[in-house]
């Protein structure tokens, strides 16, 4: 991509009711335009980012055996009555509108209720189960304050599978499939070694669920860490039964502030019995389907990374989610610059090439803001003294090298 | 694709209020589900064929130059007081909500003042100029009545574009590249003999805009076409006039009865002047940016499709947007067909494979109305006969095939 054809431009300061440091970041750099206070437009680099997460998502919700498909935003008043879940009074974060005949509607702010009807015209018989089933969807929900930028929107995307199994036992081997795949993601988009798998208050059918949180001062939770163990605790849930329960001792642990970035939980027939979800088992008796939920935000998980890998220049993006894998900075004339970049994008190397009409200084400070893994810097002279700048974005050493050996490496 | 794992199955019936064919069709054969009377969920099998439309429209897109973005369906009623559609008595088909502090909200049913809105943060001088930028993104309407199933929803997924063009010259060469690309895309999802361009009305800045219209007895619109210069008038514009322009005589004109599938509109400055949207010419003048407008519903096209390929027995998928290419389906022993599915799959054709404990008619009826384009059955006894059943779903042929020659066909 020319950067010269990017509709977005870098901007010097973000609106001024903005108080977060992953939007501010992402508005400066032209990833997010925010239409207003928790509703955020994905803008063309911020998107790339954005379905690069997906994509990662998605591949190990597959792995693990999940079906995708897309559940709607429009919800009927009947399907959360079922479940006790429709009055403001139980849940008060609902965006609520009408049909014209004045029926009411609520726009999903999750979908256990919505995918456990569903599921009732599939699930008869055991033969039928288990089933995985996700979407990655928008969200809504009427939040009181949205100070966090993308990391907590009135309207956000989120990934929710739902496993719908014939057993506590099926249920808990998924679970346990799940929790792998989550860690998995994490660590794909460059966050794994600031994640705890972090016990939280579970329900009516498990003790505890599980929480992802990674260490961030921007984060809305507190958590104790067990760094010895690789896990952590949440102060909602920290007492002394807690502690004996996973074998820790107060004292060797962290109080960290987190955000959540992924949670999973067994509701057990919580849904099942509301709507009536049974299959006919083995023996001819129908029994309840054992539900299980499993959540991720990827708009969150994006505000994340750019909360705890910027630095004061800009944001720092792992190869895996950057909205391109090299940076290519032409300065004066563009020919040799121009040559590079054909030669990347034939090879298949996602580049944004900055061709611009613009001082070095204000192309260097751009590219910095903006976060892309690898910089090159190409020019009439560096080409003459057979060179070309690279630089990583999270080091200070430029290396000199030639083309050949620049479009070796990228190849690799 | 494991049919017996794929959570969704065919089913009998569709709901009674169902009154459309392609949302009867779609249901029944576990494509989407109604979650009420305009609102589908998309089943895997469905989700499937609308990523594949989505990709046909991304590279057309992409092709003319167009940036993916992703736009916000919480709209804040600031923005579209600007353009005067913000008051019911002129926009009769918002949903409305507010937040907590009461601020009252609307789901975008269309982007136009978004987008506005946001390029004057990005366009100021004529060198930024020109910008096509999409999004495929969900709106939301609040029709009346909602009968058309998939393709009038109160909640469906559009691609819509947006240029915004230095000059009306500028605008009106776009606009023609644009006219190609949807051409091109109607083509390649299987509807373009059946499909017109249709002369429609215009607003203050053009005298016409454009429609797509298939030809179809589910539509809501009428047109007239004229067969030999592959154009139609829609009956909303017909008169003298229209005729004399397009040198076309009424009685040559076939009236019929169409889908609106695609929508292109020079906009002029409507919405930039509206918003303050202008650019410093290279004179140095202030000069408001000249906009068009680019639409087409993936959904509503998908539902266009199956009402008029479809046939008694089911769908009849074009391959380009089939949710697999081949119906594998197995009978007796699923040894023969497992080491086909595998031998397919290897080779990267997307494969649903009937593996269930089933009878054969109930197998052949299911495939009939899933409607993948090429069936492909497998038994002990077809492969010890030397042979495998191929037959194309749009034709009654049965041919006998080695698998060898099988698989070289497909893979060509």
């Amino acid at each position: 991509m020319r950067q010269s054809h990017l509709f977005t431009k870098t901007r010097k300061e973000a609106p001024r009711d903005e108080v977060s440091r992953n939007a501010q970041l992402l508005i400066r750099a032209g990833f997010v335009h925010k239409e207003m206070a928790g509703v955020y437009t994905y803008l063309p680099l911020g998107l790339r980012v954005l379905n690069k997460i997906n994509t990662i998502i998605r591949e190990e919700m597959d792995a693990i055996g999940g079906q995708e498909m897309l559940l709607t935003a429009l919800q009927p008043k009947e399907t959360w009555e079922a479940s006790g879940r429709w009055d403001d009074a139980v849940v008060d974060n609902w965006f609520k509108t009408s049909l014209k005949n004045n029926s009411p509607i609520g726009l999903g702010w999750t979908h256990e209720e919505a995918i456990t009807r569903l599921m009732t015209q599939y699930i008869n018989s055991y033969k039928d189960l288990p089933i995985y089933a996700y979407q990655i969807q928008t969200k809504f929900r009427n939040e009181e304050r949205a100070k966090s930028g993308i990391m907590r929107g009135r309207e956000f995307s989120m990934k929710d599978l739902y496993s719908f199994s014939l057993t506590q036992e099926d249920l808990d081997a998924f679970y346990e499939l799940a929790k792998e795949a989550y860690t998995k993601i994490f660590t794909r988009v460059g966050i794994g070694e600031h994640t705890f798998l972090t016990f939280a208050s579970g329900g009516a059918f498990s003790k505890y669920s599980h929480e992802f949180q990674t260490l961030s001062d921007a984060g809305e939770d507190t958590i104790y860490v067990s760094r010895e163990n690789g896990i952590a605790i949440n102060k909602e849930v920290l007492n002394d039964e807690v502690l004996s329960d996973l074998g820790l001792k107060r004292e060797a642990l962290e109080e960290q502030t987190s955000i959540e970035v992924g949670n999973i939980f067994k509701l057990g027939t919580r849904f099942s019995d509301a709507f009536g979800l049974t299959y006919r088992a083995e023996d001819g008796e129908d029994r309840p389907v054992i539900m299980g939920s499993y959540g991720i935000g990827p708009g969150r998980l994006m505000g994340t990374v750019v909360e705890i890998l910027s630095d004061d220049k800009g944001i720092v993006w792992p190869q895996s989610i950057a909205p391109y894998a090299v940076h290519l900075i032409g300065l004066g004339d563009q020919e040799p610059a121009q040559k590079i970049y054909e030669q990347l994008t034939a090879q298949g190397i996602e580049v944004l090439y900055d061709d611009r009409d613009a001082r070095p200084g204000e192309k260097f400070a751009d590219s910095d803001l903006i976060g892309i893994p690898t910089r090159i810097v190409v020019s009439e002279k560096s080409i003459a003294a057979g060179g070309i700048e690279v630089k990583e974005r999270a080091s200070d050493t430029v290396e000199i090298m030639s083309p050949e050996t620049l479009l070796e490496g990228l190849s690799r």
